[in-house]
């Protein structure tokens, strides 16, 4: 059985956005049909099994083989898509960093070519791009280019996205530099969500831009101004206007602490946080291309079509693209992160469907096909196991042959 | 009628904890004895008035025309009895700061020999002492003294305590320096609220210390270390820990944004957010005395019996203790600082009750006597008006006689 094009799944622990039902989904042409407690057609039985939508990651340069914002070509995308559905990522925006404005170009026109031309086989679906820059501040770079930083405009913004096919969905920006709150107003027209990142703005200036239509804030904490009591900054921003949408990275502790997650998901709860990977897919980085990873204290490189990495000690030890249990060892997959806080949060499994699938779908601009197995989405479906392995990933309905191999 | 020592309160607004009603507040020997929808004795009629319990203070280093911080005598606190009635406070814990040992021994003196004879007829009551250092961190002093600082001990405090007549209610202490998880378990166990403030522990210091028994934090926000996601600081910690109780100044929104107010109180709610004042009573600071207050960038100093106020700029003014009403300008006082924030709150005036009344007397060690307008509680009540301002006050059944004047 390759395929669930038309057909009926069977589940005891089947995760719907208002809770987890027994019975039969069915799928149609690869989209869900409807959900019924009887059914008389023959079934894949997955009673035993939990049936949850696929994740969807709004914020991954890379994963696996592929680094779409280092590599920026059809071939990033074509490994990015089929490694993601082994961490349960059925659909993502491939994203953008901030390079040279050629390569950015270059980038979206192949991500416009990749996402013509992508079939539920390929695995993951990119349902648009974000662009993470590079219209964002000096001050908080992160692991973006400061040579490469552009003043926001609604034209260079039409640029990009006629480049990439109208399939801009999200734009990372910094809401105080001059031109962004014009292109907010432009994006919001368009329904494309503004986020907050790489941002010193102040509390007033994200009010204002709150105000122009910004509704999301890029890995929240990380690249933005801090709270503080009298200037509450980016962060303070973030927590005090609920209504806001909060994403966070993958959650190995390293990049926030786990009680700071816990903080702001009590701030925000399922209705609001966003969890993504922010993963980069190192051993797709361009040959000669190096780096100081500045949380692992380890410096990155590409040498010979391979990864090195040597710690501050001088160590250093290769990683072949080959690998792909050693590749994916490299960065947090999604489901490991979700694995890490499903028990932290309100409603479990059901919790975890909005912060990674509904929320997501819903920024992507794709809350009509995507996030959640209501009638009417797309057959992106995962089957876990009970401690959360993943067992089946189907795609638009296409069950995903690799899945069986990890 | 200058007491209400026994006698019957009618009013259509009564706030109590749950709630506000109308009926008949029954007091007798100065307590309350209960409350009835009927009632066929005489009252005073209150009808078209708000009645709620005192505000209770447990930080207050002086007010009007007394600082026991800085004067540390027994006029000091006659004076803050007296005025603090003015501002709505019939109950407080006076607060000493960090200052030379031999000031702070005869402080502490001063105050037991006061609140062994104070008397309803003289205001507000000292419910007992608030030590503000000098256990606290040389890194977050704040206005405190770096020369007095001391290292924590149970034999230092226990000293302390002695001279207060066994007083102390509450200590501010930074949890990081050594000796002061073994004092914190010393208060817990004597049933005396430990506080973090003045601090520059970790999470992780912060969590050691509320297992030993630390239960709230001291002005939050303010003299600590700050949020940040990889080390959540004392800020991070007072908005993780949900049972620990946090206490906020004088809302002017100078000390801190009312959009940071917002955010504590979403974490805290009514049942763990404290609200203070912290004020200082300038007018009574000792003769020569002069500070740069760095949050109004004035500098204070006392000449000739009067506090002379310069500007940056160089521009002085003079405040002569005598004239109430310009003392009490200085600082913003607890009931405006109510009129501030009581639209902001949940449940209003009901909220109010909790900050304000019930949570500082539950930390003051007092419950079983302040905080509320339940029978049995001390007959601690103010009058207002529909805009909350003030018309009468009776500490333990006795009428403020100054109100009136106000």
């Amino acid at each position: 059985m390759n395929s669930l094009r038309s057909g009926v799944i069977k589940s005891n622990r089947i995760v719907f956005p208002d809770g987890i039902k027994a019975g039969y989904l069915l799928v149609q042409g690869g989209k869900i049909s409807g959900f019924h407690t009887h059914c008389s057609a023959g079934y894949i039985d997955y009673s035993e099994q939990i049936i949850m939508p696929g994740f969807v990651d709004i914020h991954v340069h890379g994963w696996g083989r592929g680094s779409f914002a280092y590599k920026g070509n059809n071939a990033s995308l074509k490994w990015m898509s089929h490694d993601l559905v082994k961490a349960g990522v059925t659909a993502y925006l491939p994203t953008s960093g901030t390079m040279p404005n050629a390569f950015l170009e270059a980038s979206l026109a192949a991500a416009a070519g990749y996402i013509a031309a992508a079939t539920p086989a390929d695995g993951a679906e990119a349902i648009g791009i974000h662009m993470e820059g590079p219209y964002i501040s000096e001050k908080h770079l992160g692991m973006q280019r400061a040579d490469c930083l552009q003043w926001p405009s609604v034209e260079g913004f039409e640029h990009f996205n006629r480049l990439a096919g109208q399939n801009i969905r999200l734009m990372t920006l910094a809401p105080e530099l001059e031109g962004a709150l014009e292109l907010i107003r432009h994006l919001r027209a368009q329904g494309i969500t503004a986020s907050a990142g790489h941002t010193d703005a102040t509390f007033a200036e994200i009010s204002a831009a709150i105000e122009a239509g910004l509704s999301h804030f890029t890995h929240a904490y990380s690249g933005m101004r801090g709270f503080h009591h009298r200037e509450l900054g980016v962060v303070g921003a973030l927590m005090y206007y609920q209504d806001t949408y909060a994403e966070v990275a993958k959650q190995s502790g390293i990049t926030i602490k786990p009680e700071a997650f816990d903080l702001l998901y009590r701030l925000k709860r399922d209705r609001r946080l966003v969890l993504m990977s922010d993963c980069m897919g190192y051993v797709d980085f361009p040959e000669g291309y190096e780096f100081y990873h500045y949380l692992r204290k380890e410096t990155f490189r590409i040498k010979q079509g391979q990864l090195e990495i040597a710690t501050d000690g001088g160590d250093t030890r290769q990683v072949c693209p080959c690998d792909y249990e050693a590749v994916q060892q490299l960065e947090m997959n999604f489901l490991d992160s979700v694995k890490n806080i499903v028990d932290r949060l309100e409603h479990g499994l059901v919790s975890v469907a909005r912060i990674a699938c509904e929320n997501p779908a819903f920024l992507a601009g794709a809350q009509d096909r995507k996030g959640s197995l209501l009638a009417g989405k797309d057959a992106d479906i995962l089957v876990l196991d009970n401690d959360l392995n993943l067992l089946d990933v189907y795609c638009r309905g296409v069950r995903q042959a690799q899945i069986a191999t990890v």
